[in-house]
């Protein structure tokens, strides 16, 4: 398991890193080759639970033309009980019509057959190149062969076969110390382009061995998927594709009873969980060489988020930060632009907590310090605008060359 | 003047490019070095009507954070009447707070003194770094050295005084055919970076020595910068600084009477000439390599503009553009990001006239013939959604290594 550390994301007391790593009990995964990538590398991923009682929770992309996976697990999937999952990765398996939902519908039940569970309770996930047929023969074989590879230590094979550009592992196994005993919770993520949550931007499935009601996987996964991956962008683009999938088996025999003091560290462990991976995908964000996060408070969510956002996906803020500069003229601007008007706005910047700009206006300050503050890995800004009682967070990635790279011959 | 050839830009009957070039009559202008650029290039520029009736039209920057600049002209100007345009380059004299708005006054009293109209008639704009005071005294002093350098064909001296990261020239100057005589209309742009309009993103001023009244200046500006400077995208960012300016001297005595085969004729003209530049600063987007057209038509106004947006400031959709891949699947993610839902919406998309998905599923098509039809310098793609009797266009640049380059070494 990848070694994890960010002054922004800090393990709640109670949660260690299990040393061996693997899902929580009563779940097996396995990764295998299907052929879709070219190069040969596991593209199809089986998660599968044991345990006949699992229930779960799911959030999907907001986008309007969402993938066909995405179609058939709104429409066909029990998203309150699901027992399995199936992936592929290298084909989006979106924009494709009819024939791509029968694909889906075709990799739900060779699922359900490989998990031994219902097909209404598989859910299936793609991830990969727009408007390409499935190579269904292949896929079909993989699925049969990742049955028997299966295992509860399979999380890693499991991870590379959805992972596409991703060039960092990221998958946790944590230990997590409740009241009532102790619980595991395993995640598996996958993104590094195509990233600006409408609520979550890429693909990441989590498991769990306490017992949850369904109502209360619902109300957590939310909860923690608006604080995560709501909250990063790597390039303000929001994917066809995107799911979020929490399972929870109840094989250790640990009760998370509702509004209970185990509910809220489960909660919170959660919380954590999905906050590391998130601004793990930001790290990874395609190209990327600097995190940034931006706090931004005043008097209206609605104005506080508009700023946030325009920051975070403005190309002038992020080849600064890529270039190690406190051009915080650039953060000015992105605040105008995001709260028109005949202004001037009285805003203040303060950057690796230095104040640079104060009620619109310019304020002196060590450059030179300043530089070197902003040479690090991860960088942060302040803005505050007028009014108080609102305040909200982004995290992203700065813009490169090798996003450039990366995106000017994905398909060629 | 640089030769200027689009297909999506043909100059409409009765409109020339004036074999000489130079400013309309009434004109003079000069570009002078004030030692803000450290290049000791050409940063300040003058431009001076010798009529005392001259009408004119302006738009700035819907930022809610103005520059200096344009707070002045907004409070201190006769917008309907102006005289004269001082401007600066290398410096944006913004987020400067009151001592920017005492700079702006002081070159707005130098600039009156030096073209001989009362201080009320002079536009200042500036354009460069935000945050940081104008050298006053060396601008003072050229000023004073500009007047002396006030010439007919001093179009091109103002242009360089102008620009900044700007590649090639942009200015025009034409003959206009009337049905009542032949007026000139000479126009002078720059911008390449910080491009969205909420209705301009640059710095662009228009002369004409047709006799209009400034109702006439006022309507035909606003509607041909809607055409133009509201229609384009290199980054999707809004500056703090933008201004049209348009100044009608009369000196030709040909009168545009308002509503008259004149006014439409004269008007063509100016559409032509704004769109024209428009489409100059996108070819010269920052790093820009290849330009593009979205057209979306569809039934709602709000929608169409959203999904033309969405696909003009996509980075995937640029660096694809950029690297010559005909990959629509970016289309098709950018329209369903614009228009977010249980989806599937059904859209259409062409490129380059070949139609590659229908109702939101793959149309298989020859893929070679694509690829080689996207490798020009400028590429259209058609997106059409439900319904009818909307539609909308946006020409946007590229995402490029030099954009990268250009902006992640701006200030240091």
């Amino acid at each position: 398991v990848t070694a994890f550390a960010s002054r922004w994301v800090e393990p709640p007391a109670g949660v260690a890193e299990h040393p061996v790593g693997g899902l929580a009990a009563g779940f097996r995964a396995a990764g295998v080759a299907a052929g879709i990538k070219p190069s040969g590398d596991p593209d199809l991923g089986l998660l599968a639970c044991s345990e006949p009682d699992a229930v779960s929770a799911a959030r999907f992309t907001s986008s309007g033309a969402p993938a066909a996976p995405v179609l058939l697990c709104r429409s066909r999937c029990r998203l309150d009980a699901l027992g399995a999952v199936v992936v592929n990765s290298g084909n989006a398996n979106a924009a494709t019509g009819n024939r791509g939902l029968e694909d889906a519908a075709r990799m739900q039940g060779a699922a359900a057959m490989a998990a031994s569970v219902r097909e209404d309770r598989v859910a299936v996930a793609s991830t990969g190149v727009i408007g390409v047929p499935l190579p269904m023969d292949g896929m079909m074989k993989a699925i049969l062969a990742a049955r028997g590879e299966l295992a509860p230590g399979g999380d890693r094979a499991f991870w590379r076969a959805i992972a596409t550009t991703d060039k960092f592992e990221k998958l946790l196994s944590l230990d997590v110390e409740l009241p009532a005993g102790t619980v595991r919770i395993s995640a598996q993520a996958k993104g590094a382009g195509m990233i600006q949550p409408g609520f979550a931007t890429m693909l990441c499935f989590v498991q769990t061995d306490a017992v949850l009601a369904a109502e209360t996987a619902e109300l957590l996964l939310g909860v923690c998927v608006k604080r995560s991956f709501e909250r990063i962008s790597v390039d303000g683009q929001l994917s066809t594709n995107d799911a979020v999938l929490l399972i929870a088996s109840g094989a250790s025999g640990v009760i998370v009873e509702q509004e209970s003091d185990d509910e809220l560290r489960f909660g919170e462990a959660l919380d954590y969980a999905l906050r590391r991976l998130a601004l793990q995908i930001v790290r990874d964000g395609e190209g990327a060489a600097r995190v940034a996060r931006v706090h931004v408070h005043g008097g209206h969510d609605a104005t506080i988020e508009a700023v946030a956002r325009a920051i975070a996906n403005s190309p002038l803020v992020k080849t600064a930060l890529h270039g190690g500069d406190p051009n915080w003229g650039r953060i000015a601007q992105a605040v105008g632009a995001a709260v028109p008007g005949a202004g001037p706005l009285p805003f203040d910047i303060w950057i690796e907590g230095v104040q640079v700009c104060a009620a619109g206006v310019a304020v002196p300050h060590d450059t030179a310090a300043l530089a070197a503050a902003v040479a690090g890995e991860e960088v942060e800004y302040v803005v505050g605008l007028p009014g108080e009682g609102a305040e909200t967070e982004v995290f992203f990635s700065d813009l490169s060359h090798d996003y450039i790279r990366i995106n000017a011959e994905y398909t060629t």
